[in-house]
């Protein structure tokens, strides 16, 4: 069969991916690998949703999304960021994933570079891949919160670099930028005339500080592609329903290239995501509240090791510890977690060359989970006293 | 903003779309360019999504696609095919539509040429060239009912051809492809080592006969991508699921292309889907039969017209006339029953140069709208009256 495959994917089939061996090996697994929230959807969106198929909502409706959802994103968008957003600048996605790969779809010529900060999300090398581009990793550093240097991103820029993707708050890291890197982005951008592509699905998940979204700052609405989704900021990962805003032109392509891929976002996702945005404070106060506290939780438990190294999240529900100094490299502890404290976590290399030595883990299972979990660390202890 | 786009794109903004401009005329046009199902989806589809949506599956679920309903598609398709389908032959997809997209993405290399027989589905040719293909078409006529010729086929096939669409019940024309010519082409796929991609989303529209799948004729298993979706057989445009099957190496390729684009389909539409595959010939007989009625009833309609040239279609709810007879060409005519009929219909060029002269009417309205409809078809007549 391997010769009826395009040659670009005759040799590329890892990923991230459920690790179902490992979950069978022993019948007390803790999965901290997966970056899905573990809350279902709050009742009263589920229940809307239902409404609004029953009154027929089962249809395609518009192919650039359904108009009171469009409407909503802008009234959301303008109360939280204070900024205007015009209804030509919103395009309704199926998730914020397909988001990205219809926005690089619509951008760039064979061999375009794009610019992406390590440790980064990993789907992003096979979205910008598939639509022809060349990924360049800019690695950032634990010493620095994991925010990009200045010197090394115009190191990297070339005269093919099209645009860089901006992802805060940040999976794996859990950093976020604060404001005069966001600023130092944005300059950086228009000097040299770049696209940002802004991967905003962590809004709400912000624990220090305000979130601004990059197109507010001067002179970048027009140069920034924002994708965002439901699914994290609302517990809604299985609806599959996000946006894009962008300047209209590029709307109006990536619109063109969704009619070729999921024509229309799902109605009845939609329905939802309407609804979820009305409850956008309660759902936040309600569910990411509790992320909030198990992500600290799990990463002061962990800074408490000797073995590890912990940079404190301030957003996300990801820690990503360094294991440099248990001798073994990501892929190694990994295994050794597994088989140690029947944890599950994810090798940080999956997440580019900066991402080496440290590993993902999700706080996405209960809060006792994520108790039992650091107990099991603990005890690791003792493979590493001198 | 033009010179951000990528090269590909800056010229091409055409399609199939809602002519809003058109339907806010006139306040009687009956809307026949809508290729939806008028039917709400039923509503026990909607009570068990609904009821599983609660229970919890709002998540992610597996990205290939929900186990349940694989498990329903693989023992639907034995049941109504009498051939078994391995689990790892199956992938959900978001859409019949991102299955065709990911299958050329996963198959093509750049030029690559892809056989499609026009009249053929717009979207087609921005799919192939989307994954960097190249459509090819074969015309086809209305005197053989549409059916491809051998000899046509053959002429088109180069070395760099290495696929072909069959599409059968077909949009636009509503032709059904019989087992001879389903038989004729395999072998030439066999003979000359093309994959097939059998878009059949129109299966149980089949008014005439019994609809054989493509892969399912000997030898054809191991070269066939068969596309199916929810869409159209179950009144679930809006819920955006459908399904390949195919060899397991190509769904490994499809999978992991699917991770970069949706992820993984709505779950909870997969959780609709399974209800629906359980309700199958119940949703036939209710919902399927009436368009039989419809556009039967339309197309003896039209037939009866000395201006209009008709096919009988033999499955699905298009119906495909020619206005070769009114000295208009397709644009002109739809223009004209747009002013004088307040009837919007798509003009033929836009599925191919075969489609020229040809207008095509998806009988999606009411019965009462589609008598009145044909009621104005009749008193145009006075226009083409010697």
């Amino acid at each position: 069969m391997r010769e009826y495959i395009a040659r670009r994917f005759q040799n590329r089939l890892t990923g991230l991916a459920l690790n179902t061996e490992a979950l069978r090996r022993y019948n007390d697994v803790i999965d901290l690998s997966i970056g899905d929230t573990d809350f279902t959807t709050d009742k009263r969106i589920i229940d809307a949703a239902y409404a609004d198929a029953l009154a027929g909502h089962t249809h395609y409706g518009d192919p650039k999304g359904d108009p009171e959802l469009i409407a909503a994103v802008r009234r959301a968008w303008k109360e939280d960021f204070s900024q205007d957003i015009a209804e030509e600048e919103v395009l309704i996605t199926t998730s914020s994933c397909m988001g990205m790969s219809q926005s690089l779809l619509g951008l760039l010529n064979p061999g375009d570079e794009v610019i992406v900060f390590g440790p980064f999300f990993a789907d992003y090398r096979d979205q910008i891949e598939l639509a022809g581009g060349v990924p360049v990793e800019v690695e950032t550093y634990a010493e620095d919160g994991y925010a990009p240097r200045r010197e090394a991103l115009l190191a990297a820029i070339t005269p093919r670099t099209r645009a860089m993707i901006v992802n805060t708050p940040a999976n794996p890291t859990g950093a976020a930028y604060d404001l005069p890197t966001l600023t130092m982005l944005a300059e950086v951008a228009k000097e040299r005339d770049l696209l940002v592509l802004a991967d905003e699905i962590y809004t709400r998940y912000l624990y220090d500080g305000v979130f601004t979204p990059i197109r507010t700052l001067p002179g970048m609405a027009e140069r920034t592609i924002t994708l965002n989704s439901f699914s994290k900021n609302f517990m809604m990962t299985g609806w599959r329903v996000g946006y894009i805003i962008a300047h209209p032109e590029l709307i109006a392509v990536f619109k063109h290239i969704n009619d070729a891929l999921t024509y229309a976002a799902p109605s009845v996702s939609q329905r939802a995501a309407i609804k979820a945005l009305e409850l956008r404070d309660d759902i936040a106060e309600k569910y990411i509240t509790r992320y909030r506290d198990r992500v600290l939780y799990a990463a002061d438990a962990l800074a408490a090791l000797p073995y590890l190294s912990v940079v404190r999240p301030r957003g996300t529900f990801y820690v990503f510890p360094g294991v440099e100094k248990t001798g073994m490299d990501d892929r190694a502890f990994c295994d050794f977690l597994l088989e140690k404290a029947h944890i599950l976590a994810t090798p940080g290399s999956l997440f580019g060359r900066a991402g080496k030595d440290h590993i993902r883990m999700a706080c996405t299972v209960s809060d006792e989970k994520i108790r039992e979990a650091m107990r099991r660390f603990e005890a690791l202890g003792k493979y590493f006293e001198k």
